[in-house]
């Protein structure tokens, strides 16, 4: 029984627009440290036993990014699986499943976070393993740093074994609170964040994919039995998997599992510096900052400013004078400044950016 | 005696970088209206009896924009003197005077103002022609609009007339003042803003030049006759003019003018919508903007921004989320981002820009 990383490439985010699009989302950029977070992603097992090279289930409009990005740093995946359209997380992973060994344990890895601390992650991947491989369905629970809102909880239950806190029951999964709930979970210590990575045998999860969803399971089925492999590439059926109904891991089967007499639960608690870089705060706030508390790159001329994040990829050259708390963003095509607060609002101007071109 | 306008386009600053640059400083510039700010002056006295075509004076690295500007918008000028270095504008002035008929009044102008009430002003310049050609030193006052430190004041005497306070005595030039200083000057209701427009018959200003600075008329005087005219272009002999010393119509002449014996020093006041543009800040006052208070020009989206002055003169998109009171400048070559407060510092940045350019 072997650990299969799953690598799901399939979000299209527009919260870190300009330098996020359609045709390179954020997984397929460098925004903190010099390799892009699908690297990242990649390179998170390197030195682990026992690991599988990984399946790659990507849009197929970015095969290029995922197969050039891989080769860059020196891995090779066992699969690519090419989607034709996103129907959310549930198909990708029935996908991976189906065509992975079914002996094998599926490591879900998002391709759009950073984590800080591989060693630490490793540890847990070790523990989440042999939970796994007796059947769990596991998921990852961040420590939480603060009372965000954008996030889905996790209530922990008792520790599996009295002699450790390394993995725990999992009572229930909680909907993105408001601000004051979401204060009084952070408070009471109880609650982890929902970090969207998991760890179960493939076995289970076609098992559980099989009690509450399967019209999803044959959808997938279906598609991978009609698709074309060639080399490492494989193609999903097109109607089938277009016919697939659109579902997360954690709808379709996590949020239910606790509840039913399915397999058991458990999560693992994550201490890694951890963050999904949901807006621009976020990646200012997981970037290297100088004394003045800015993250600044590229030819950039600061004066008078301070806990500012200034990215600039474009051609010229960028002045900020007598700014505090700004996001100023430039591609060779396009300028964001907005306000640190109000940087999750960059989605409706990117929505607006890319109907409205002149 | 005609109205001899002369232009003064010796300006590079760098307050408004990056839109202003010593290729194409700001009077050059459209920034408030579709004309620029030289094609303006040009156009300020059109529809005024009498009136020569101007004399402009300018650096000579701008000949192409002043000849080019100038035809676009319909004026041919009688006299373009090319400097071949700046020298500040009482030299210039000199030059003008010394290329001009000895009959004429010299409507000194300088090209980086704007004047939104240009009615108010060609009924002040008619004021100002009949004390010109009386021999008077006239001097245009700016109604001041609030307690502006940038600026030189100015302290109104007597009116000239019992009837009218059109024209009045002028007591005295004072230094840009501080804070507490120019609020105690502009709640007196006895000061204006120095304006740097004046008006004298060109054998005033040439008595009166050589009366203050003789070294000067000197200097002009060389340059003048050792100089080469080819049609309406006129050379300076670059080796005089560089001798020549560099101080300004105010220090030369007109602050001492008061304190002795030579030509009567009146002071016209106007109230006419001036500004000279010093700042970004100054910049966004002058120009129209929407019920949010945001001046916007070119391809620009706005999500939750109020009192902003944003000018995307590049190529791409600029997009602004969440921010209040900043100043955005986009051109092809660099971007700026400044506080509107701060904008003054915006020199800093021009120069280490100039100067450091990776």
């Amino acid at each position: 029984m072997a650990l299969q990383p799953v690598v799901l490439c399939g979000g299209a985010g527009t919260r870190l627009w300009p330098l996020s699009t359609q045709a390179r989302p954020k997984q397929f950029i460098p925004l903190v440290g010099r390799r892009t977070l699908y690297q990242q992603t990649l390179l998170r097992l390197r030195g682990l036993r026992g690991v599988n090279a990984p399946i790659i289930v990507c849009n197929r409009r970015h095969r290029a990014l995922a197969l050039d990005q891989a080769r860059d740093v020196g891995v090779r995946p066992c699969l690519v699986a090419l989607e034709p359209m996103g129907r959310n997380t549930a198909p990708a992973l029935t996908l991976a499943a189906l065509l992975s060994d079914p002996d094998d344990s599926l490591l879900v890895m998002p391709a759009d976070h950073v984590i800080k601390d591989t060693k630490a992650f490793q540890r847990a991947v070790k523990v989440g393993a042999s939970l796994a491989a007796s059947g769990h369905l596991v998921t990852f629970g961040i420590v939480p740093t603060g009372p965000n809102t954008g996030y889905g909880y996790i209530l922990k239950g008792k520790p599996l074994s009295k002699d450790t806190d390394d993995a725990l029951n999992l009572s229930s999964f909680v909907e993105k609170p408001d601000l004051p709930t979401a204060e009084s979970y952070v408070n009471s210590g109880k609650y982890l964040w929902n970090s969207g990575i998991f760890f179960m045998a493939s076995s289970t999860w076609l098992a559980e994919i099989q009690r509450h969803r399967p019209d999803i399971l044959a959808a997938c089925r279906q598609a991978v039995d009609n698709g074309r492999r060639r080399a490492a590439l494989f193609r999903p059926h097109e109607p089938a998997f277009s016919a697939c109904p659109s579902d997360s891991i954690d709808y379709a089967v996590m949020e239910k599992a606790p509840k039913c007499n399915g397999a058991p639960c458990a999560v693992v608690p994550l201490d890694v510096g951890w963050s999904d870089l949901g807006s621009w705060q976020a990646v200012w706030e997981a970037r290297d900052k100088d004394t003045n508390g800015n993250a600044v790159e590229g030819d950039v001329v600061l004066e008078g400013v301070k806990d500012s994040l200034v990215l600039n990829r474009g051609g010229g050259r960028v002045a900020l004078v007598g700014l505090e708390g700004v996001v100023v963003i430039e591609t060779e095509e396009s300028s964001l400044v907005a306000g640190m607060e109000r940087a999750q609002e960059v989605r409706k101007v990117a929505e607006r950016a890319r109907k409205g071109r002149k």
